[in-house]
Protein backbone atom coordinates (compact mmCIF):
# COMPACT_ATOMS: atom_id res chain seq x y z
CA UNK A 1 0.00 0.00 0.00
CA UNK A 2 1.35 3.53 -0.76
CA UNK A 3 2.43 6.32 1.71
CA UNK A 4 1.54 9.50 2.87
CA UNK A 5 3.98 10.78 5.08
CA UNK A 6 2.37 14.04 7.72
CA UNK A 7 5.05 16.00 9.48
CA UNK A 8 3.13 17.52 11.88
CA UNK A 9 3.45 20.01 15.34
CA UNK A 10 1.03 20.42 17.90
CA UNK A 11 1.98 24.20 17.63
CA UNK A 12 0.23 24.34 14.38
CA UNK A 13 -3.20 24.95 14.04
CA UNK A 14 -2.84 24.50 10.48
CA UNK A 15 -1.63 20.72 11.39
CA UNK A 16 -4.33 20.35 13.60
CA UNK A 17 -6.99 21.16 10.53
CA UNK A 18 -4.63 19.13 8.03
CA UNK A 19 -4.87 16.49 10.64
CA UNK A 20 -8.90 16.32 10.69
CA UNK A 21 -8.89 15.49 7.17
CA UNK A 22 -5.70 13.46 6.39
CA UNK A 23 -7.38 10.13 7.84
CA UNK A 24 -10.52 10.34 5.34
CA UNK A 25 -8.06 11.53 2.40
CA UNK A 26 -5.91 8.90 3.02
CA UNK A 27 -8.90 6.19 3.35
CA UNK A 28 -10.41 7.27 -0.15
CA UNK A 29 -7.13 7.06 -1.64
CA UNK A 30 -6.23 3.97 -0.25
CA UNK A 31 -2.79 5.46 1.49
CA UNK A 32 -1.12 4.19 4.29
CA UNK A 33 -0.63 7.28 7.02
CA UNK A 34 2.50 7.44 8.26
CA UNK A 35 2.50 10.28 11.06
CA UNK A 36 5.79 12.35 11.72
CA UNK A 37 6.05 14.53 14.81
CA UNK A 38 8.66 17.11 14.55
CA UNK A 39 9.95 19.79 17.04
CA UNK A 40 8.78 23.02 14.63
CA UNK A 41 10.83 25.98 16.33
CA UNK A 42 13.82 23.46 15.07
CA UNK A 43 12.75 23.67 11.42
CA UNK A 44 12.66 27.26 11.98
CA UNK A 45 15.62 27.78 13.47
CA UNK A 46 17.48 25.41 10.74
CA UNK A 47 15.96 27.73 7.93
CA UNK A 48 16.23 30.95 9.55
CA UNK A 49 12.57 31.22 9.16
CA UNK A 50 9.94 33.25 11.93
CA UNK A 51 6.80 31.28 12.74
CA UNK A 52 3.82 33.06 11.71
CA UNK A 53 3.22 33.84 15.95
CA UNK A 54 6.46 35.51 15.53
CA UNK A 55 5.46 38.17 13.51
CA UNK A 56 2.75 40.44 15.16
CA UNK A 57 0.51 40.63 12.39
CA UNK A 58 0.88 37.86 11.00
CA UNK A 59 -0.35 36.03 14.39
CA UNK A 60 -3.21 38.30 14.12
CA UNK A 61 -4.14 37.23 10.95
CA UNK A 62 -3.87 33.44 11.64
CA UNK A 63 -6.43 33.98 14.39
CA UNK A 64 -8.76 35.15 12.84
CA UNK A 65 -7.78 33.00 9.61
CA UNK A 66 -8.16 30.62 12.07
CA UNK A 67 -11.56 31.09 13.11
CA UNK A 68 -13.00 31.99 9.32
CA UNK A 69 -11.51 28.27 8.42
CA UNK A 70 -13.25 26.26 11.15
CA UNK A 71 -16.03 28.02 11.02
CA UNK A 72 -16.23 27.50 6.71
CA UNK A 73 -15.08 23.93 7.04
CA UNK A 74 -17.39 23.01 10.70
CA UNK A 75 -14.33 21.65 12.50
CA UNK A 76 -14.08 21.98 16.38
CA UNK A 77 -11.52 25.13 17.43
CA UNK A 78 -10.56 26.09 20.54
CA UNK A 79 -7.46 27.62 20.66
CA UNK A 80 -5.55 26.77 23.79
CA UNK A 81 -4.95 29.37 26.80
CA UNK A 82 -1.28 29.92 25.97
CA UNK A 83 0.16 30.19 22.42
CA UNK A 84 3.43 29.56 21.35
CA UNK A 85 3.46 26.52 24.02
CA UNK A 86 6.05 23.68 24.70
CA UNK A 87 4.64 21.07 22.55
CA UNK A 88 7.51 19.06 23.45
CA UNK A 89 6.49 16.20 25.33
CA UNK A 90 3.20 15.94 23.67
CA UNK A 91 5.34 15.01 20.30
CA UNK A 92 7.31 12.76 21.95
CA UNK A 93 4.04 10.88 23.29
CA UNK A 94 3.33 10.35 19.88
CA UNK A 95 6.50 8.48 18.43
CA UNK A 96 6.05 4.72 17.88
CA UNK A 97 8.59 4.17 20.21
CA UNK A 98 6.62 5.19 23.09
CA UNK A 99 2.53 4.74 22.03
CA UNK A 100 3.13 1.83 19.66
CA UNK A 101 0.20 0.58 17.63
CA UNK A 102 -2.13 3.68 19.50
CA UNK A 103 0.16 6.28 17.72
CA UNK A 104 -2.77 6.92 15.08
CA UNK A 105 -5.48 7.03 18.50
CA UNK A 106 -3.28 9.17 20.40
CA UNK A 107 -2.21 11.54 18.04
CA UNK A 108 -5.80 12.19 17.18
CA UNK A 109 -6.89 12.38 21.24
CA UNK A 110 -3.98 14.96 21.59
CA UNK A 111 -4.73 17.61 18.74
CA UNK A 112 -8.38 17.37 19.99
CA UNK A 113 -7.52 18.00 23.22
CA UNK A 114 -5.26 20.93 22.18
CA UNK A 115 -7.17 22.58 19.39
CA UNK A 116 -10.82 21.32 20.15
CA UNK A 117 -10.94 21.57 23.89
CA UNK A 118 -8.38 24.18 24.32
CA UNK A 119 -6.27 23.03 26.92
CA UNK A 120 -2.81 22.88 27.39
CA UNK A 121 -0.56 20.55 25.84
CA UNK A 122 2.06 21.66 27.75
CA UNK A 123 0.79 20.88 31.29
CA UNK A 124 1.78 16.89 31.99
CA UNK A 125 -1.74 16.38 33.70
CA UNK A 126 -3.62 18.13 30.81
CA UNK A 127 -1.43 14.86 28.79
CA UNK A 128 -2.22 12.33 31.67
CA UNK A 129 -5.73 13.17 32.25
CA UNK A 130 -6.64 12.69 28.09
CA UNK A 131 -4.35 9.87 27.54
CA UNK A 132 -6.42 7.67 30.15
CA UNK A 133 -9.56 6.61 27.71
CA UNK A 134 -6.46 5.49 24.98
CA UNK A 135 -3.06 4.31 26.80
CA UNK A 136 -2.98 1.16 28.97
CA UNK A 137 -0.25 2.93 31.13
CA UNK A 138 -0.34 6.77 30.64
CA UNK A 139 1.78 6.93 33.62
CA UNK A 140 4.71 4.75 31.68
CA UNK A 141 4.39 6.43 28.50
CA UNK A 142 4.91 9.78 30.14
CA UNK A 143 8.01 8.74 31.76
CA UNK A 144 9.27 7.65 28.89
CA UNK A 145 9.03 11.10 27.31
CA UNK A 146 11.68 12.27 29.67
CA UNK A 147 14.12 9.50 28.89
CA UNK A 148 17.60 10.38 27.30
CA UNK A 149 16.19 7.99 24.20
CA UNK A 150 12.74 9.41 23.42
CA UNK A 151 14.13 12.67 23.91
CA UNK A 152 17.04 12.05 21.11
CA UNK A 153 14.04 10.28 19.09
CA UNK A 154 12.28 13.12 18.47
CA UNK A 155 15.36 15.24 17.43
CA UNK A 156 16.82 12.47 15.41
CA UNK A 157 13.16 12.44 13.42
CA UNK A 158 13.38 16.35 13.47
CA UNK A 159 17.34 16.36 11.69
CA UNK A 160 16.02 13.85 9.66
CA UNK A 161 12.92 15.93 8.25
CA UNK A 162 14.90 19.09 7.80
CA UNK A 163 18.05 16.58 5.50
CA UNK A 164 14.48 15.68 3.26
CA UNK A 165 14.12 19.74 2.61
CA UNK A 166 10.86 19.53 5.30
CA UNK A 167 10.79 23.65 6.58
CA UNK A 168 7.32 24.08 7.85
CA UNK A 169 4.07 22.47 9.18
CA UNK A 170 2.29 20.52 8.32
CA UNK A 171 4.05 19.05 5.17
CA UNK A 172 3.31 15.87 3.65
CA UNK A 173 4.83 13.56 1.29
CA UNK A 174 3.73 11.28 -1.15
CA UNK A 175 5.99 9.39 -3.59
CA UNK A 176 8.84 11.06 -3.08
CA UNK A 177 7.68 14.48 -3.42
CA UNK A 178 7.04 17.48 -0.59
CA UNK A 179 3.85 19.83 -0.38
CA UNK A 180 3.65 22.15 2.35
CA UNK A 181 0.59 23.53 4.25
CA UNK A 182 -2.88 22.32 4.91
CA UNK A 183 -4.23 23.61 1.43
CA UNK A 184 -2.02 20.96 -0.47
CA UNK A 185 -5.55 17.74 -0.53
CA UNK A 186 -6.21 19.28 -4.02
CA UNK A 187 -2.32 19.18 -5.30
CA UNK A 188 -2.10 15.38 -3.40
CA UNK A 189 -5.00 13.90 -5.53
CA UNK A 190 -3.80 15.09 -8.24
CA UNK A 191 -0.55 13.33 -7.56
CA UNK A 192 -1.96 10.37 -6.23
CA UNK A 193 -4.16 9.72 -9.58
CA UNK A 194 -0.88 9.71 -11.30
CA UNK A 195 -0.94 13.70 -12.66
CA UNK A 196 1.92 15.09 -12.20
CA UNK A 197 3.44 18.42 -13.38
CA UNK A 198 5.95 18.87 -16.15
CA UNK A 199 9.50 17.59 -14.55
CA UNK A 200 11.82 19.13 -17.33
CA UNK A 201 10.54 22.22 -16.99
CA UNK A 202 10.36 21.95 -13.38
CA UNK A 203 14.32 21.31 -13.39
CA UNK A 204 14.93 24.29 -15.68
CA UNK A 205 13.21 26.72 -13.64
CA UNK A 206 15.03 25.19 -10.69
CA UNK A 207 18.17 25.75 -12.47
CA UNK A 208 17.77 29.58 -13.83
CA UNK A 209 19.56 31.80 -11.75
CA UNK A 210 18.69 34.79 -9.02
CA UNK A 211 18.93 38.50 -10.20
CA UNK A 212 18.59 39.99 -6.76
CA UNK A 213 19.38 39.01 -3.17
CA UNK A 214 19.04 40.62 -0.44
CA UNK A 215 21.35 42.28 1.78
CA UNK A 216 20.83 39.72 4.83
CA UNK A 217 21.40 36.59 2.41
CA UNK A 218 24.53 38.34 0.23
CA UNK A 219 26.01 41.79 1.54
CA UNK A 220 26.61 42.52 -1.85
CA UNK A 221 23.34 42.27 -3.31
CA UNK A 222 21.04 45.59 -2.95
CA UNK A 223 17.71 46.26 -4.34
CA UNK A 224 17.57 49.99 -4.36
CA UNK B 1 -19.04 51.23 -3.35
CA UNK B 2 -17.30 49.84 -1.34
CA UNK B 3 -13.41 49.01 -1.73
CA UNK B 4 -11.14 45.97 -1.75
CA UNK B 5 -7.33 46.89 -1.94
CA UNK B 6 -4.83 44.91 -2.92
CA UNK B 7 -1.09 45.03 -2.07
CA UNK B 8 1.03 43.31 -4.66
CA UNK B 9 4.40 42.93 -5.93
CA UNK B 10 5.41 41.11 -9.43
CA UNK B 11 7.95 39.42 -7.71
CA UNK B 12 5.66 36.94 -6.28
CA UNK B 13 3.64 34.58 -8.86
CA UNK B 14 0.93 34.38 -5.54
CA UNK B 15 0.28 38.11 -6.23
CA UNK B 16 0.55 37.24 -9.86
CA UNK B 17 -2.45 34.28 -9.50
CA UNK B 18 -4.07 36.57 -7.29
CA UNK B 19 -4.03 39.40 -9.85
CA UNK B 20 -5.69 36.86 -11.76
CA UNK B 21 -8.81 36.75 -10.16
CA UNK B 22 -9.21 40.22 -8.24
CA UNK B 23 -10.80 41.81 -10.84
CA UNK B 24 -13.57 38.96 -11.18
CA UNK B 25 -13.96 39.24 -7.61
CA UNK B 26 -14.51 42.79 -7.50
CA UNK B 27 -17.00 42.57 -10.15
CA UNK B 28 -19.09 39.67 -8.76
CA UNK B 29 -19.06 41.67 -5.59
CA UNK B 30 -19.58 44.63 -6.72
CA UNK B 31 -16.44 45.59 -5.23
CA UNK B 32 -14.09 48.65 -6.19
CA UNK B 33 -10.49 47.12 -6.52
CA UNK B 34 -7.97 49.78 -5.42
CA UNK B 35 -4.09 48.28 -6.48
CA UNK B 36 -0.89 48.79 -3.91
CA UNK B 37 2.51 48.07 -5.71
CA UNK B 38 4.56 47.74 -2.47
CA UNK B 39 8.07 46.19 -2.55
CA UNK B 40 8.16 42.76 -0.97
CA UNK B 41 11.90 42.68 0.05
CA UNK B 42 11.38 46.00 2.26
CA UNK B 43 8.54 44.12 3.95
CA UNK B 44 10.90 41.23 4.68
CA UNK B 45 13.41 43.53 5.65
CA UNK B 46 10.75 44.90 8.23
CA UNK B 47 9.54 41.93 9.83
CA UNK B 48 12.33 40.05 9.42
CA UNK B 49 11.06 37.10 7.50
CA UNK B 50 12.99 35.07 4.86
CA UNK B 51 11.02 35.30 1.42
CA UNK B 52 9.67 31.80 -0.05
CA UNK B 53 12.80 31.93 -2.82
CA UNK B 54 15.41 32.45 0.29
CA UNK B 55 15.05 29.07 1.67
CA UNK B 56 16.09 26.67 -0.91
CA UNK B 57 13.52 24.04 -0.31
CA UNK B 58 10.69 26.16 -0.16
CA UNK B 59 11.85 27.42 -3.60
CA UNK B 60 11.40 23.95 -4.61
CA UNK B 61 8.24 23.24 -3.27
CA UNK B 62 7.10 26.82 -4.46
CA UNK B 63 8.07 26.43 -8.08
CA UNK B 64 6.16 22.53 -8.35
CA UNK B 65 3.45 24.29 -6.23
CA UNK B 66 2.89 26.87 -8.82
CA UNK B 67 3.09 24.60 -11.94
CA UNK B 68 0.29 22.02 -10.63
CA UNK B 69 -1.81 25.36 -9.33
CA UNK B 70 -1.61 26.87 -12.67
CA UNK B 71 -2.19 23.66 -14.63
CA UNK B 72 -5.45 22.86 -12.12
CA UNK B 73 -7.15 26.40 -12.39
CA UNK B 74 -6.33 27.06 -16.49
CA UNK B 75 -4.02 29.98 -15.85
CA UNK B 76 -1.06 30.59 -18.06
CA UNK B 77 2.60 30.43 -16.28
CA UNK B 78 5.96 30.85 -17.56
CA UNK B 79 8.24 31.56 -15.43
CA UNK B 80 10.50 34.91 -15.75
CA UNK B 81 14.37 34.11 -16.95
CA UNK B 82 15.72 34.80 -13.51
CA UNK B 83 13.92 34.79 -10.28
CA UNK B 84 13.83 36.88 -7.82
CA UNK B 85 14.71 40.35 -9.86
CA UNK B 86 14.55 43.60 -9.56
CA UNK B 87 10.50 45.08 -9.71
CA UNK B 88 11.49 48.24 -8.85
CA UNK B 89 10.99 50.34 -11.78
CA UNK B 90 7.83 48.12 -13.08
CA UNK B 91 6.13 48.19 -9.41
CA UNK B 92 6.51 52.51 -9.90
CA UNK B 93 5.34 52.15 -13.62
CA UNK B 94 2.16 50.96 -11.43
CA UNK B 95 1.38 53.95 -9.35
CA UNK B 96 -1.06 56.22 -10.20
CA UNK B 97 1.12 59.57 -10.39
CA UNK B 98 2.98 57.69 -13.39
CA UNK B 99 -0.44 55.50 -15.58
CA UNK B 100 -2.88 57.89 -14.23
CA UNK B 101 -6.50 56.51 -15.16
CA UNK B 102 -4.78 53.27 -16.99
CA UNK B 103 -3.57 51.79 -13.56
CA UNK B 104 -5.63 48.60 -14.01
CA UNK B 105 -4.44 47.73 -18.10
CA UNK B 106 -0.44 48.83 -16.47
CA UNK B 107 -0.67 45.82 -13.92
CA UNK B 108 -2.74 43.59 -15.61
CA UNK B 109 -0.25 43.77 -19.11
CA UNK B 110 3.03 43.58 -16.52
CA UNK B 111 1.83 40.79 -14.55
CA UNK B 112 1.06 39.17 -18.03
CA UNK B 113 4.46 40.01 -19.61
CA UNK B 114 6.14 38.55 -16.04
CA UNK B 115 4.16 35.24 -15.40
CA UNK B 116 2.23 34.08 -18.14
CA UNK B 117 5.19 35.20 -20.81
CA UNK B 118 7.84 34.77 -18.89
CA UNK B 119 9.22 38.12 -19.86
CA UNK B 120 12.35 39.94 -17.31
CA UNK B 121 9.99 42.80 -15.82
CA UNK B 122 14.01 44.01 -14.46
CA UNK B 123 14.90 44.90 -18.28
CA UNK B 124 13.42 48.33 -19.36
CA UNK B 125 13.52 47.43 -22.94
CA UNK B 126 10.83 44.27 -21.94
CA UNK B 127 9.05 46.95 -19.61
CA UNK B 128 8.41 49.18 -23.18
CA UNK B 129 7.85 46.71 -25.60
CA UNK B 130 5.08 45.87 -23.54
CA UNK B 131 3.54 49.11 -22.81
CA UNK B 132 3.30 50.33 -25.74
CA UNK B 133 -0.11 48.81 -26.42
CA UNK B 134 -1.28 50.34 -22.88
CA UNK B 135 0.76 53.54 -22.64
CA UNK B 136 0.54 56.81 -25.13
CA UNK B 137 3.95 57.82 -23.48
CA UNK B 138 5.66 54.64 -22.22
CA UNK B 139 9.13 56.35 -22.91
CA UNK B 140 7.80 59.69 -20.82
CA UNK B 141 6.84 56.68 -17.69
CA UNK B 142 10.01 55.45 -17.86
CA UNK B 143 11.39 58.01 -17.20
CA UNK B 144 9.12 58.90 -14.68
CA UNK B 145 9.96 55.72 -12.76
CA UNK B 146 13.68 57.40 -12.37
CA UNK B 147 12.47 60.90 -10.48
CA UNK B 148 13.10 61.10 -6.85
CA UNK B 149 9.81 61.66 -6.38
CA UNK B 150 8.33 58.71 -8.04
CA UNK B 151 11.26 56.17 -6.24
CA UNK B 152 10.14 58.44 -2.96
CA UNK B 153 6.31 57.31 -3.36
CA UNK B 154 6.91 53.99 -3.91
CA UNK B 155 8.77 53.68 0.00
CA UNK B 156 6.15 55.74 1.13
CA UNK B 157 3.32 53.37 0.30
CA UNK B 158 5.33 50.57 1.15
CA UNK B 159 6.09 52.37 4.56
CA UNK B 160 2.28 52.83 4.86
CA UNK B 161 1.84 49.00 4.09
CA UNK B 162 4.21 47.75 6.79
CA UNK B 163 2.47 50.59 9.12
CA UNK B 164 -0.68 48.50 8.12
CA UNK B 165 0.39 45.57 9.27
CA UNK B 166 1.14 44.17 5.46
CA UNK B 167 3.79 41.32 6.19
CA UNK B 168 3.51 39.66 2.48
CA UNK B 169 2.11 39.87 -0.85
CA UNK B 170 -0.69 39.17 -2.02
CA UNK B 171 -1.95 40.97 0.70
CA UNK B 172 -6.31 42.27 0.71
CA UNK B 173 -8.24 44.74 3.09
CA UNK B 174 -11.95 44.74 2.79
CA UNK B 175 -13.70 46.75 5.42
CA UNK B 176 -10.18 47.76 7.53
CA UNK B 177 -9.48 43.84 8.04
CA UNK B 178 -6.41 42.47 6.67
CA UNK B 179 -6.42 39.20 4.69
CA UNK B 180 -3.05 37.48 3.32
CA UNK B 181 -2.56 34.99 0.94
CA UNK B 182 -3.99 33.67 -2.75
CA UNK B 183 -6.42 31.14 -0.72
CA UNK B 184 -7.96 33.91 0.71
CA UNK B 185 -10.81 34.54 -1.74
CA UNK B 186 -13.72 32.55 0.17
CA UNK B 187 -13.22 34.24 3.13
CA UNK B 188 -13.45 37.34 1.87
CA UNK B 189 -16.62 36.73 0.13
CA UNK B 190 -17.82 35.63 3.56
CA UNK B 191 -16.78 39.05 4.87
CA UNK B 192 -18.08 41.06 1.99
CA UNK B 193 -21.49 39.26 2.71
CA UNK B 194 -21.21 40.04 6.39
CA UNK B 195 -20.49 37.39 7.91
CA UNK B 196 -17.96 37.80 10.05
CA UNK B 197 -15.67 35.80 12.95
CA UNK B 198 -16.80 36.46 16.78
CA UNK B 199 -14.47 39.47 17.68
CA UNK B 200 -15.03 38.96 21.58
CA UNK B 201 -13.58 35.76 21.09
CA UNK B 202 -10.62 37.11 18.81
CA UNK B 203 -9.77 39.36 20.97
CA UNK B 204 -9.77 37.56 23.97
CA UNK B 205 -6.78 34.82 22.57
CA UNK B 206 -5.30 38.07 20.93
CA UNK B 207 -4.32 39.11 24.64
CA UNK B 208 -3.68 35.23 25.63
CA UNK B 209 0.11 35.07 27.23
CA UNK B 210 3.04 33.25 25.05
CA UNK B 211 4.43 30.04 27.01
CA UNK B 212 7.03 29.86 24.98
CA UNK B 213 9.95 31.83 22.76
CA UNK B 214 12.84 30.92 20.43
CA UNK B 215 16.09 31.94 21.20
CA UNK B 216 16.14 34.49 18.38
CA UNK B 217 13.54 36.07 19.33
CA UNK B 218 13.83 36.00 23.59
CA UNK B 219 17.59 35.22 24.60
CA UNK B 220 15.76 33.73 28.02
CA UNK B 221 13.75 31.48 25.94
CA UNK B 222 14.27 27.63 25.65
CA UNK B 223 12.07 24.97 24.81
CA UNK B 224 14.90 22.41 25.56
Amino acid sequence: MRELHFYFDFISPYAYFAWCQVGNFCQQHGLTLVAKPVVFGKLLDHWGQLGPAEVPPKREWLIRYCLRYADRNNLPLVFPPQHPFKSLTALRLCLPEVCGQLQIETINRLFHLGWAEGRDLADPQVLLDGLCTISPAPEKWLAMTQTPEIKEKLKTETEQAITLGVFGVPTFFFNGELFWGNDQFPFLADSVAGKSFDSIKYQEILGRPRAIDRKVRNPSGDQT
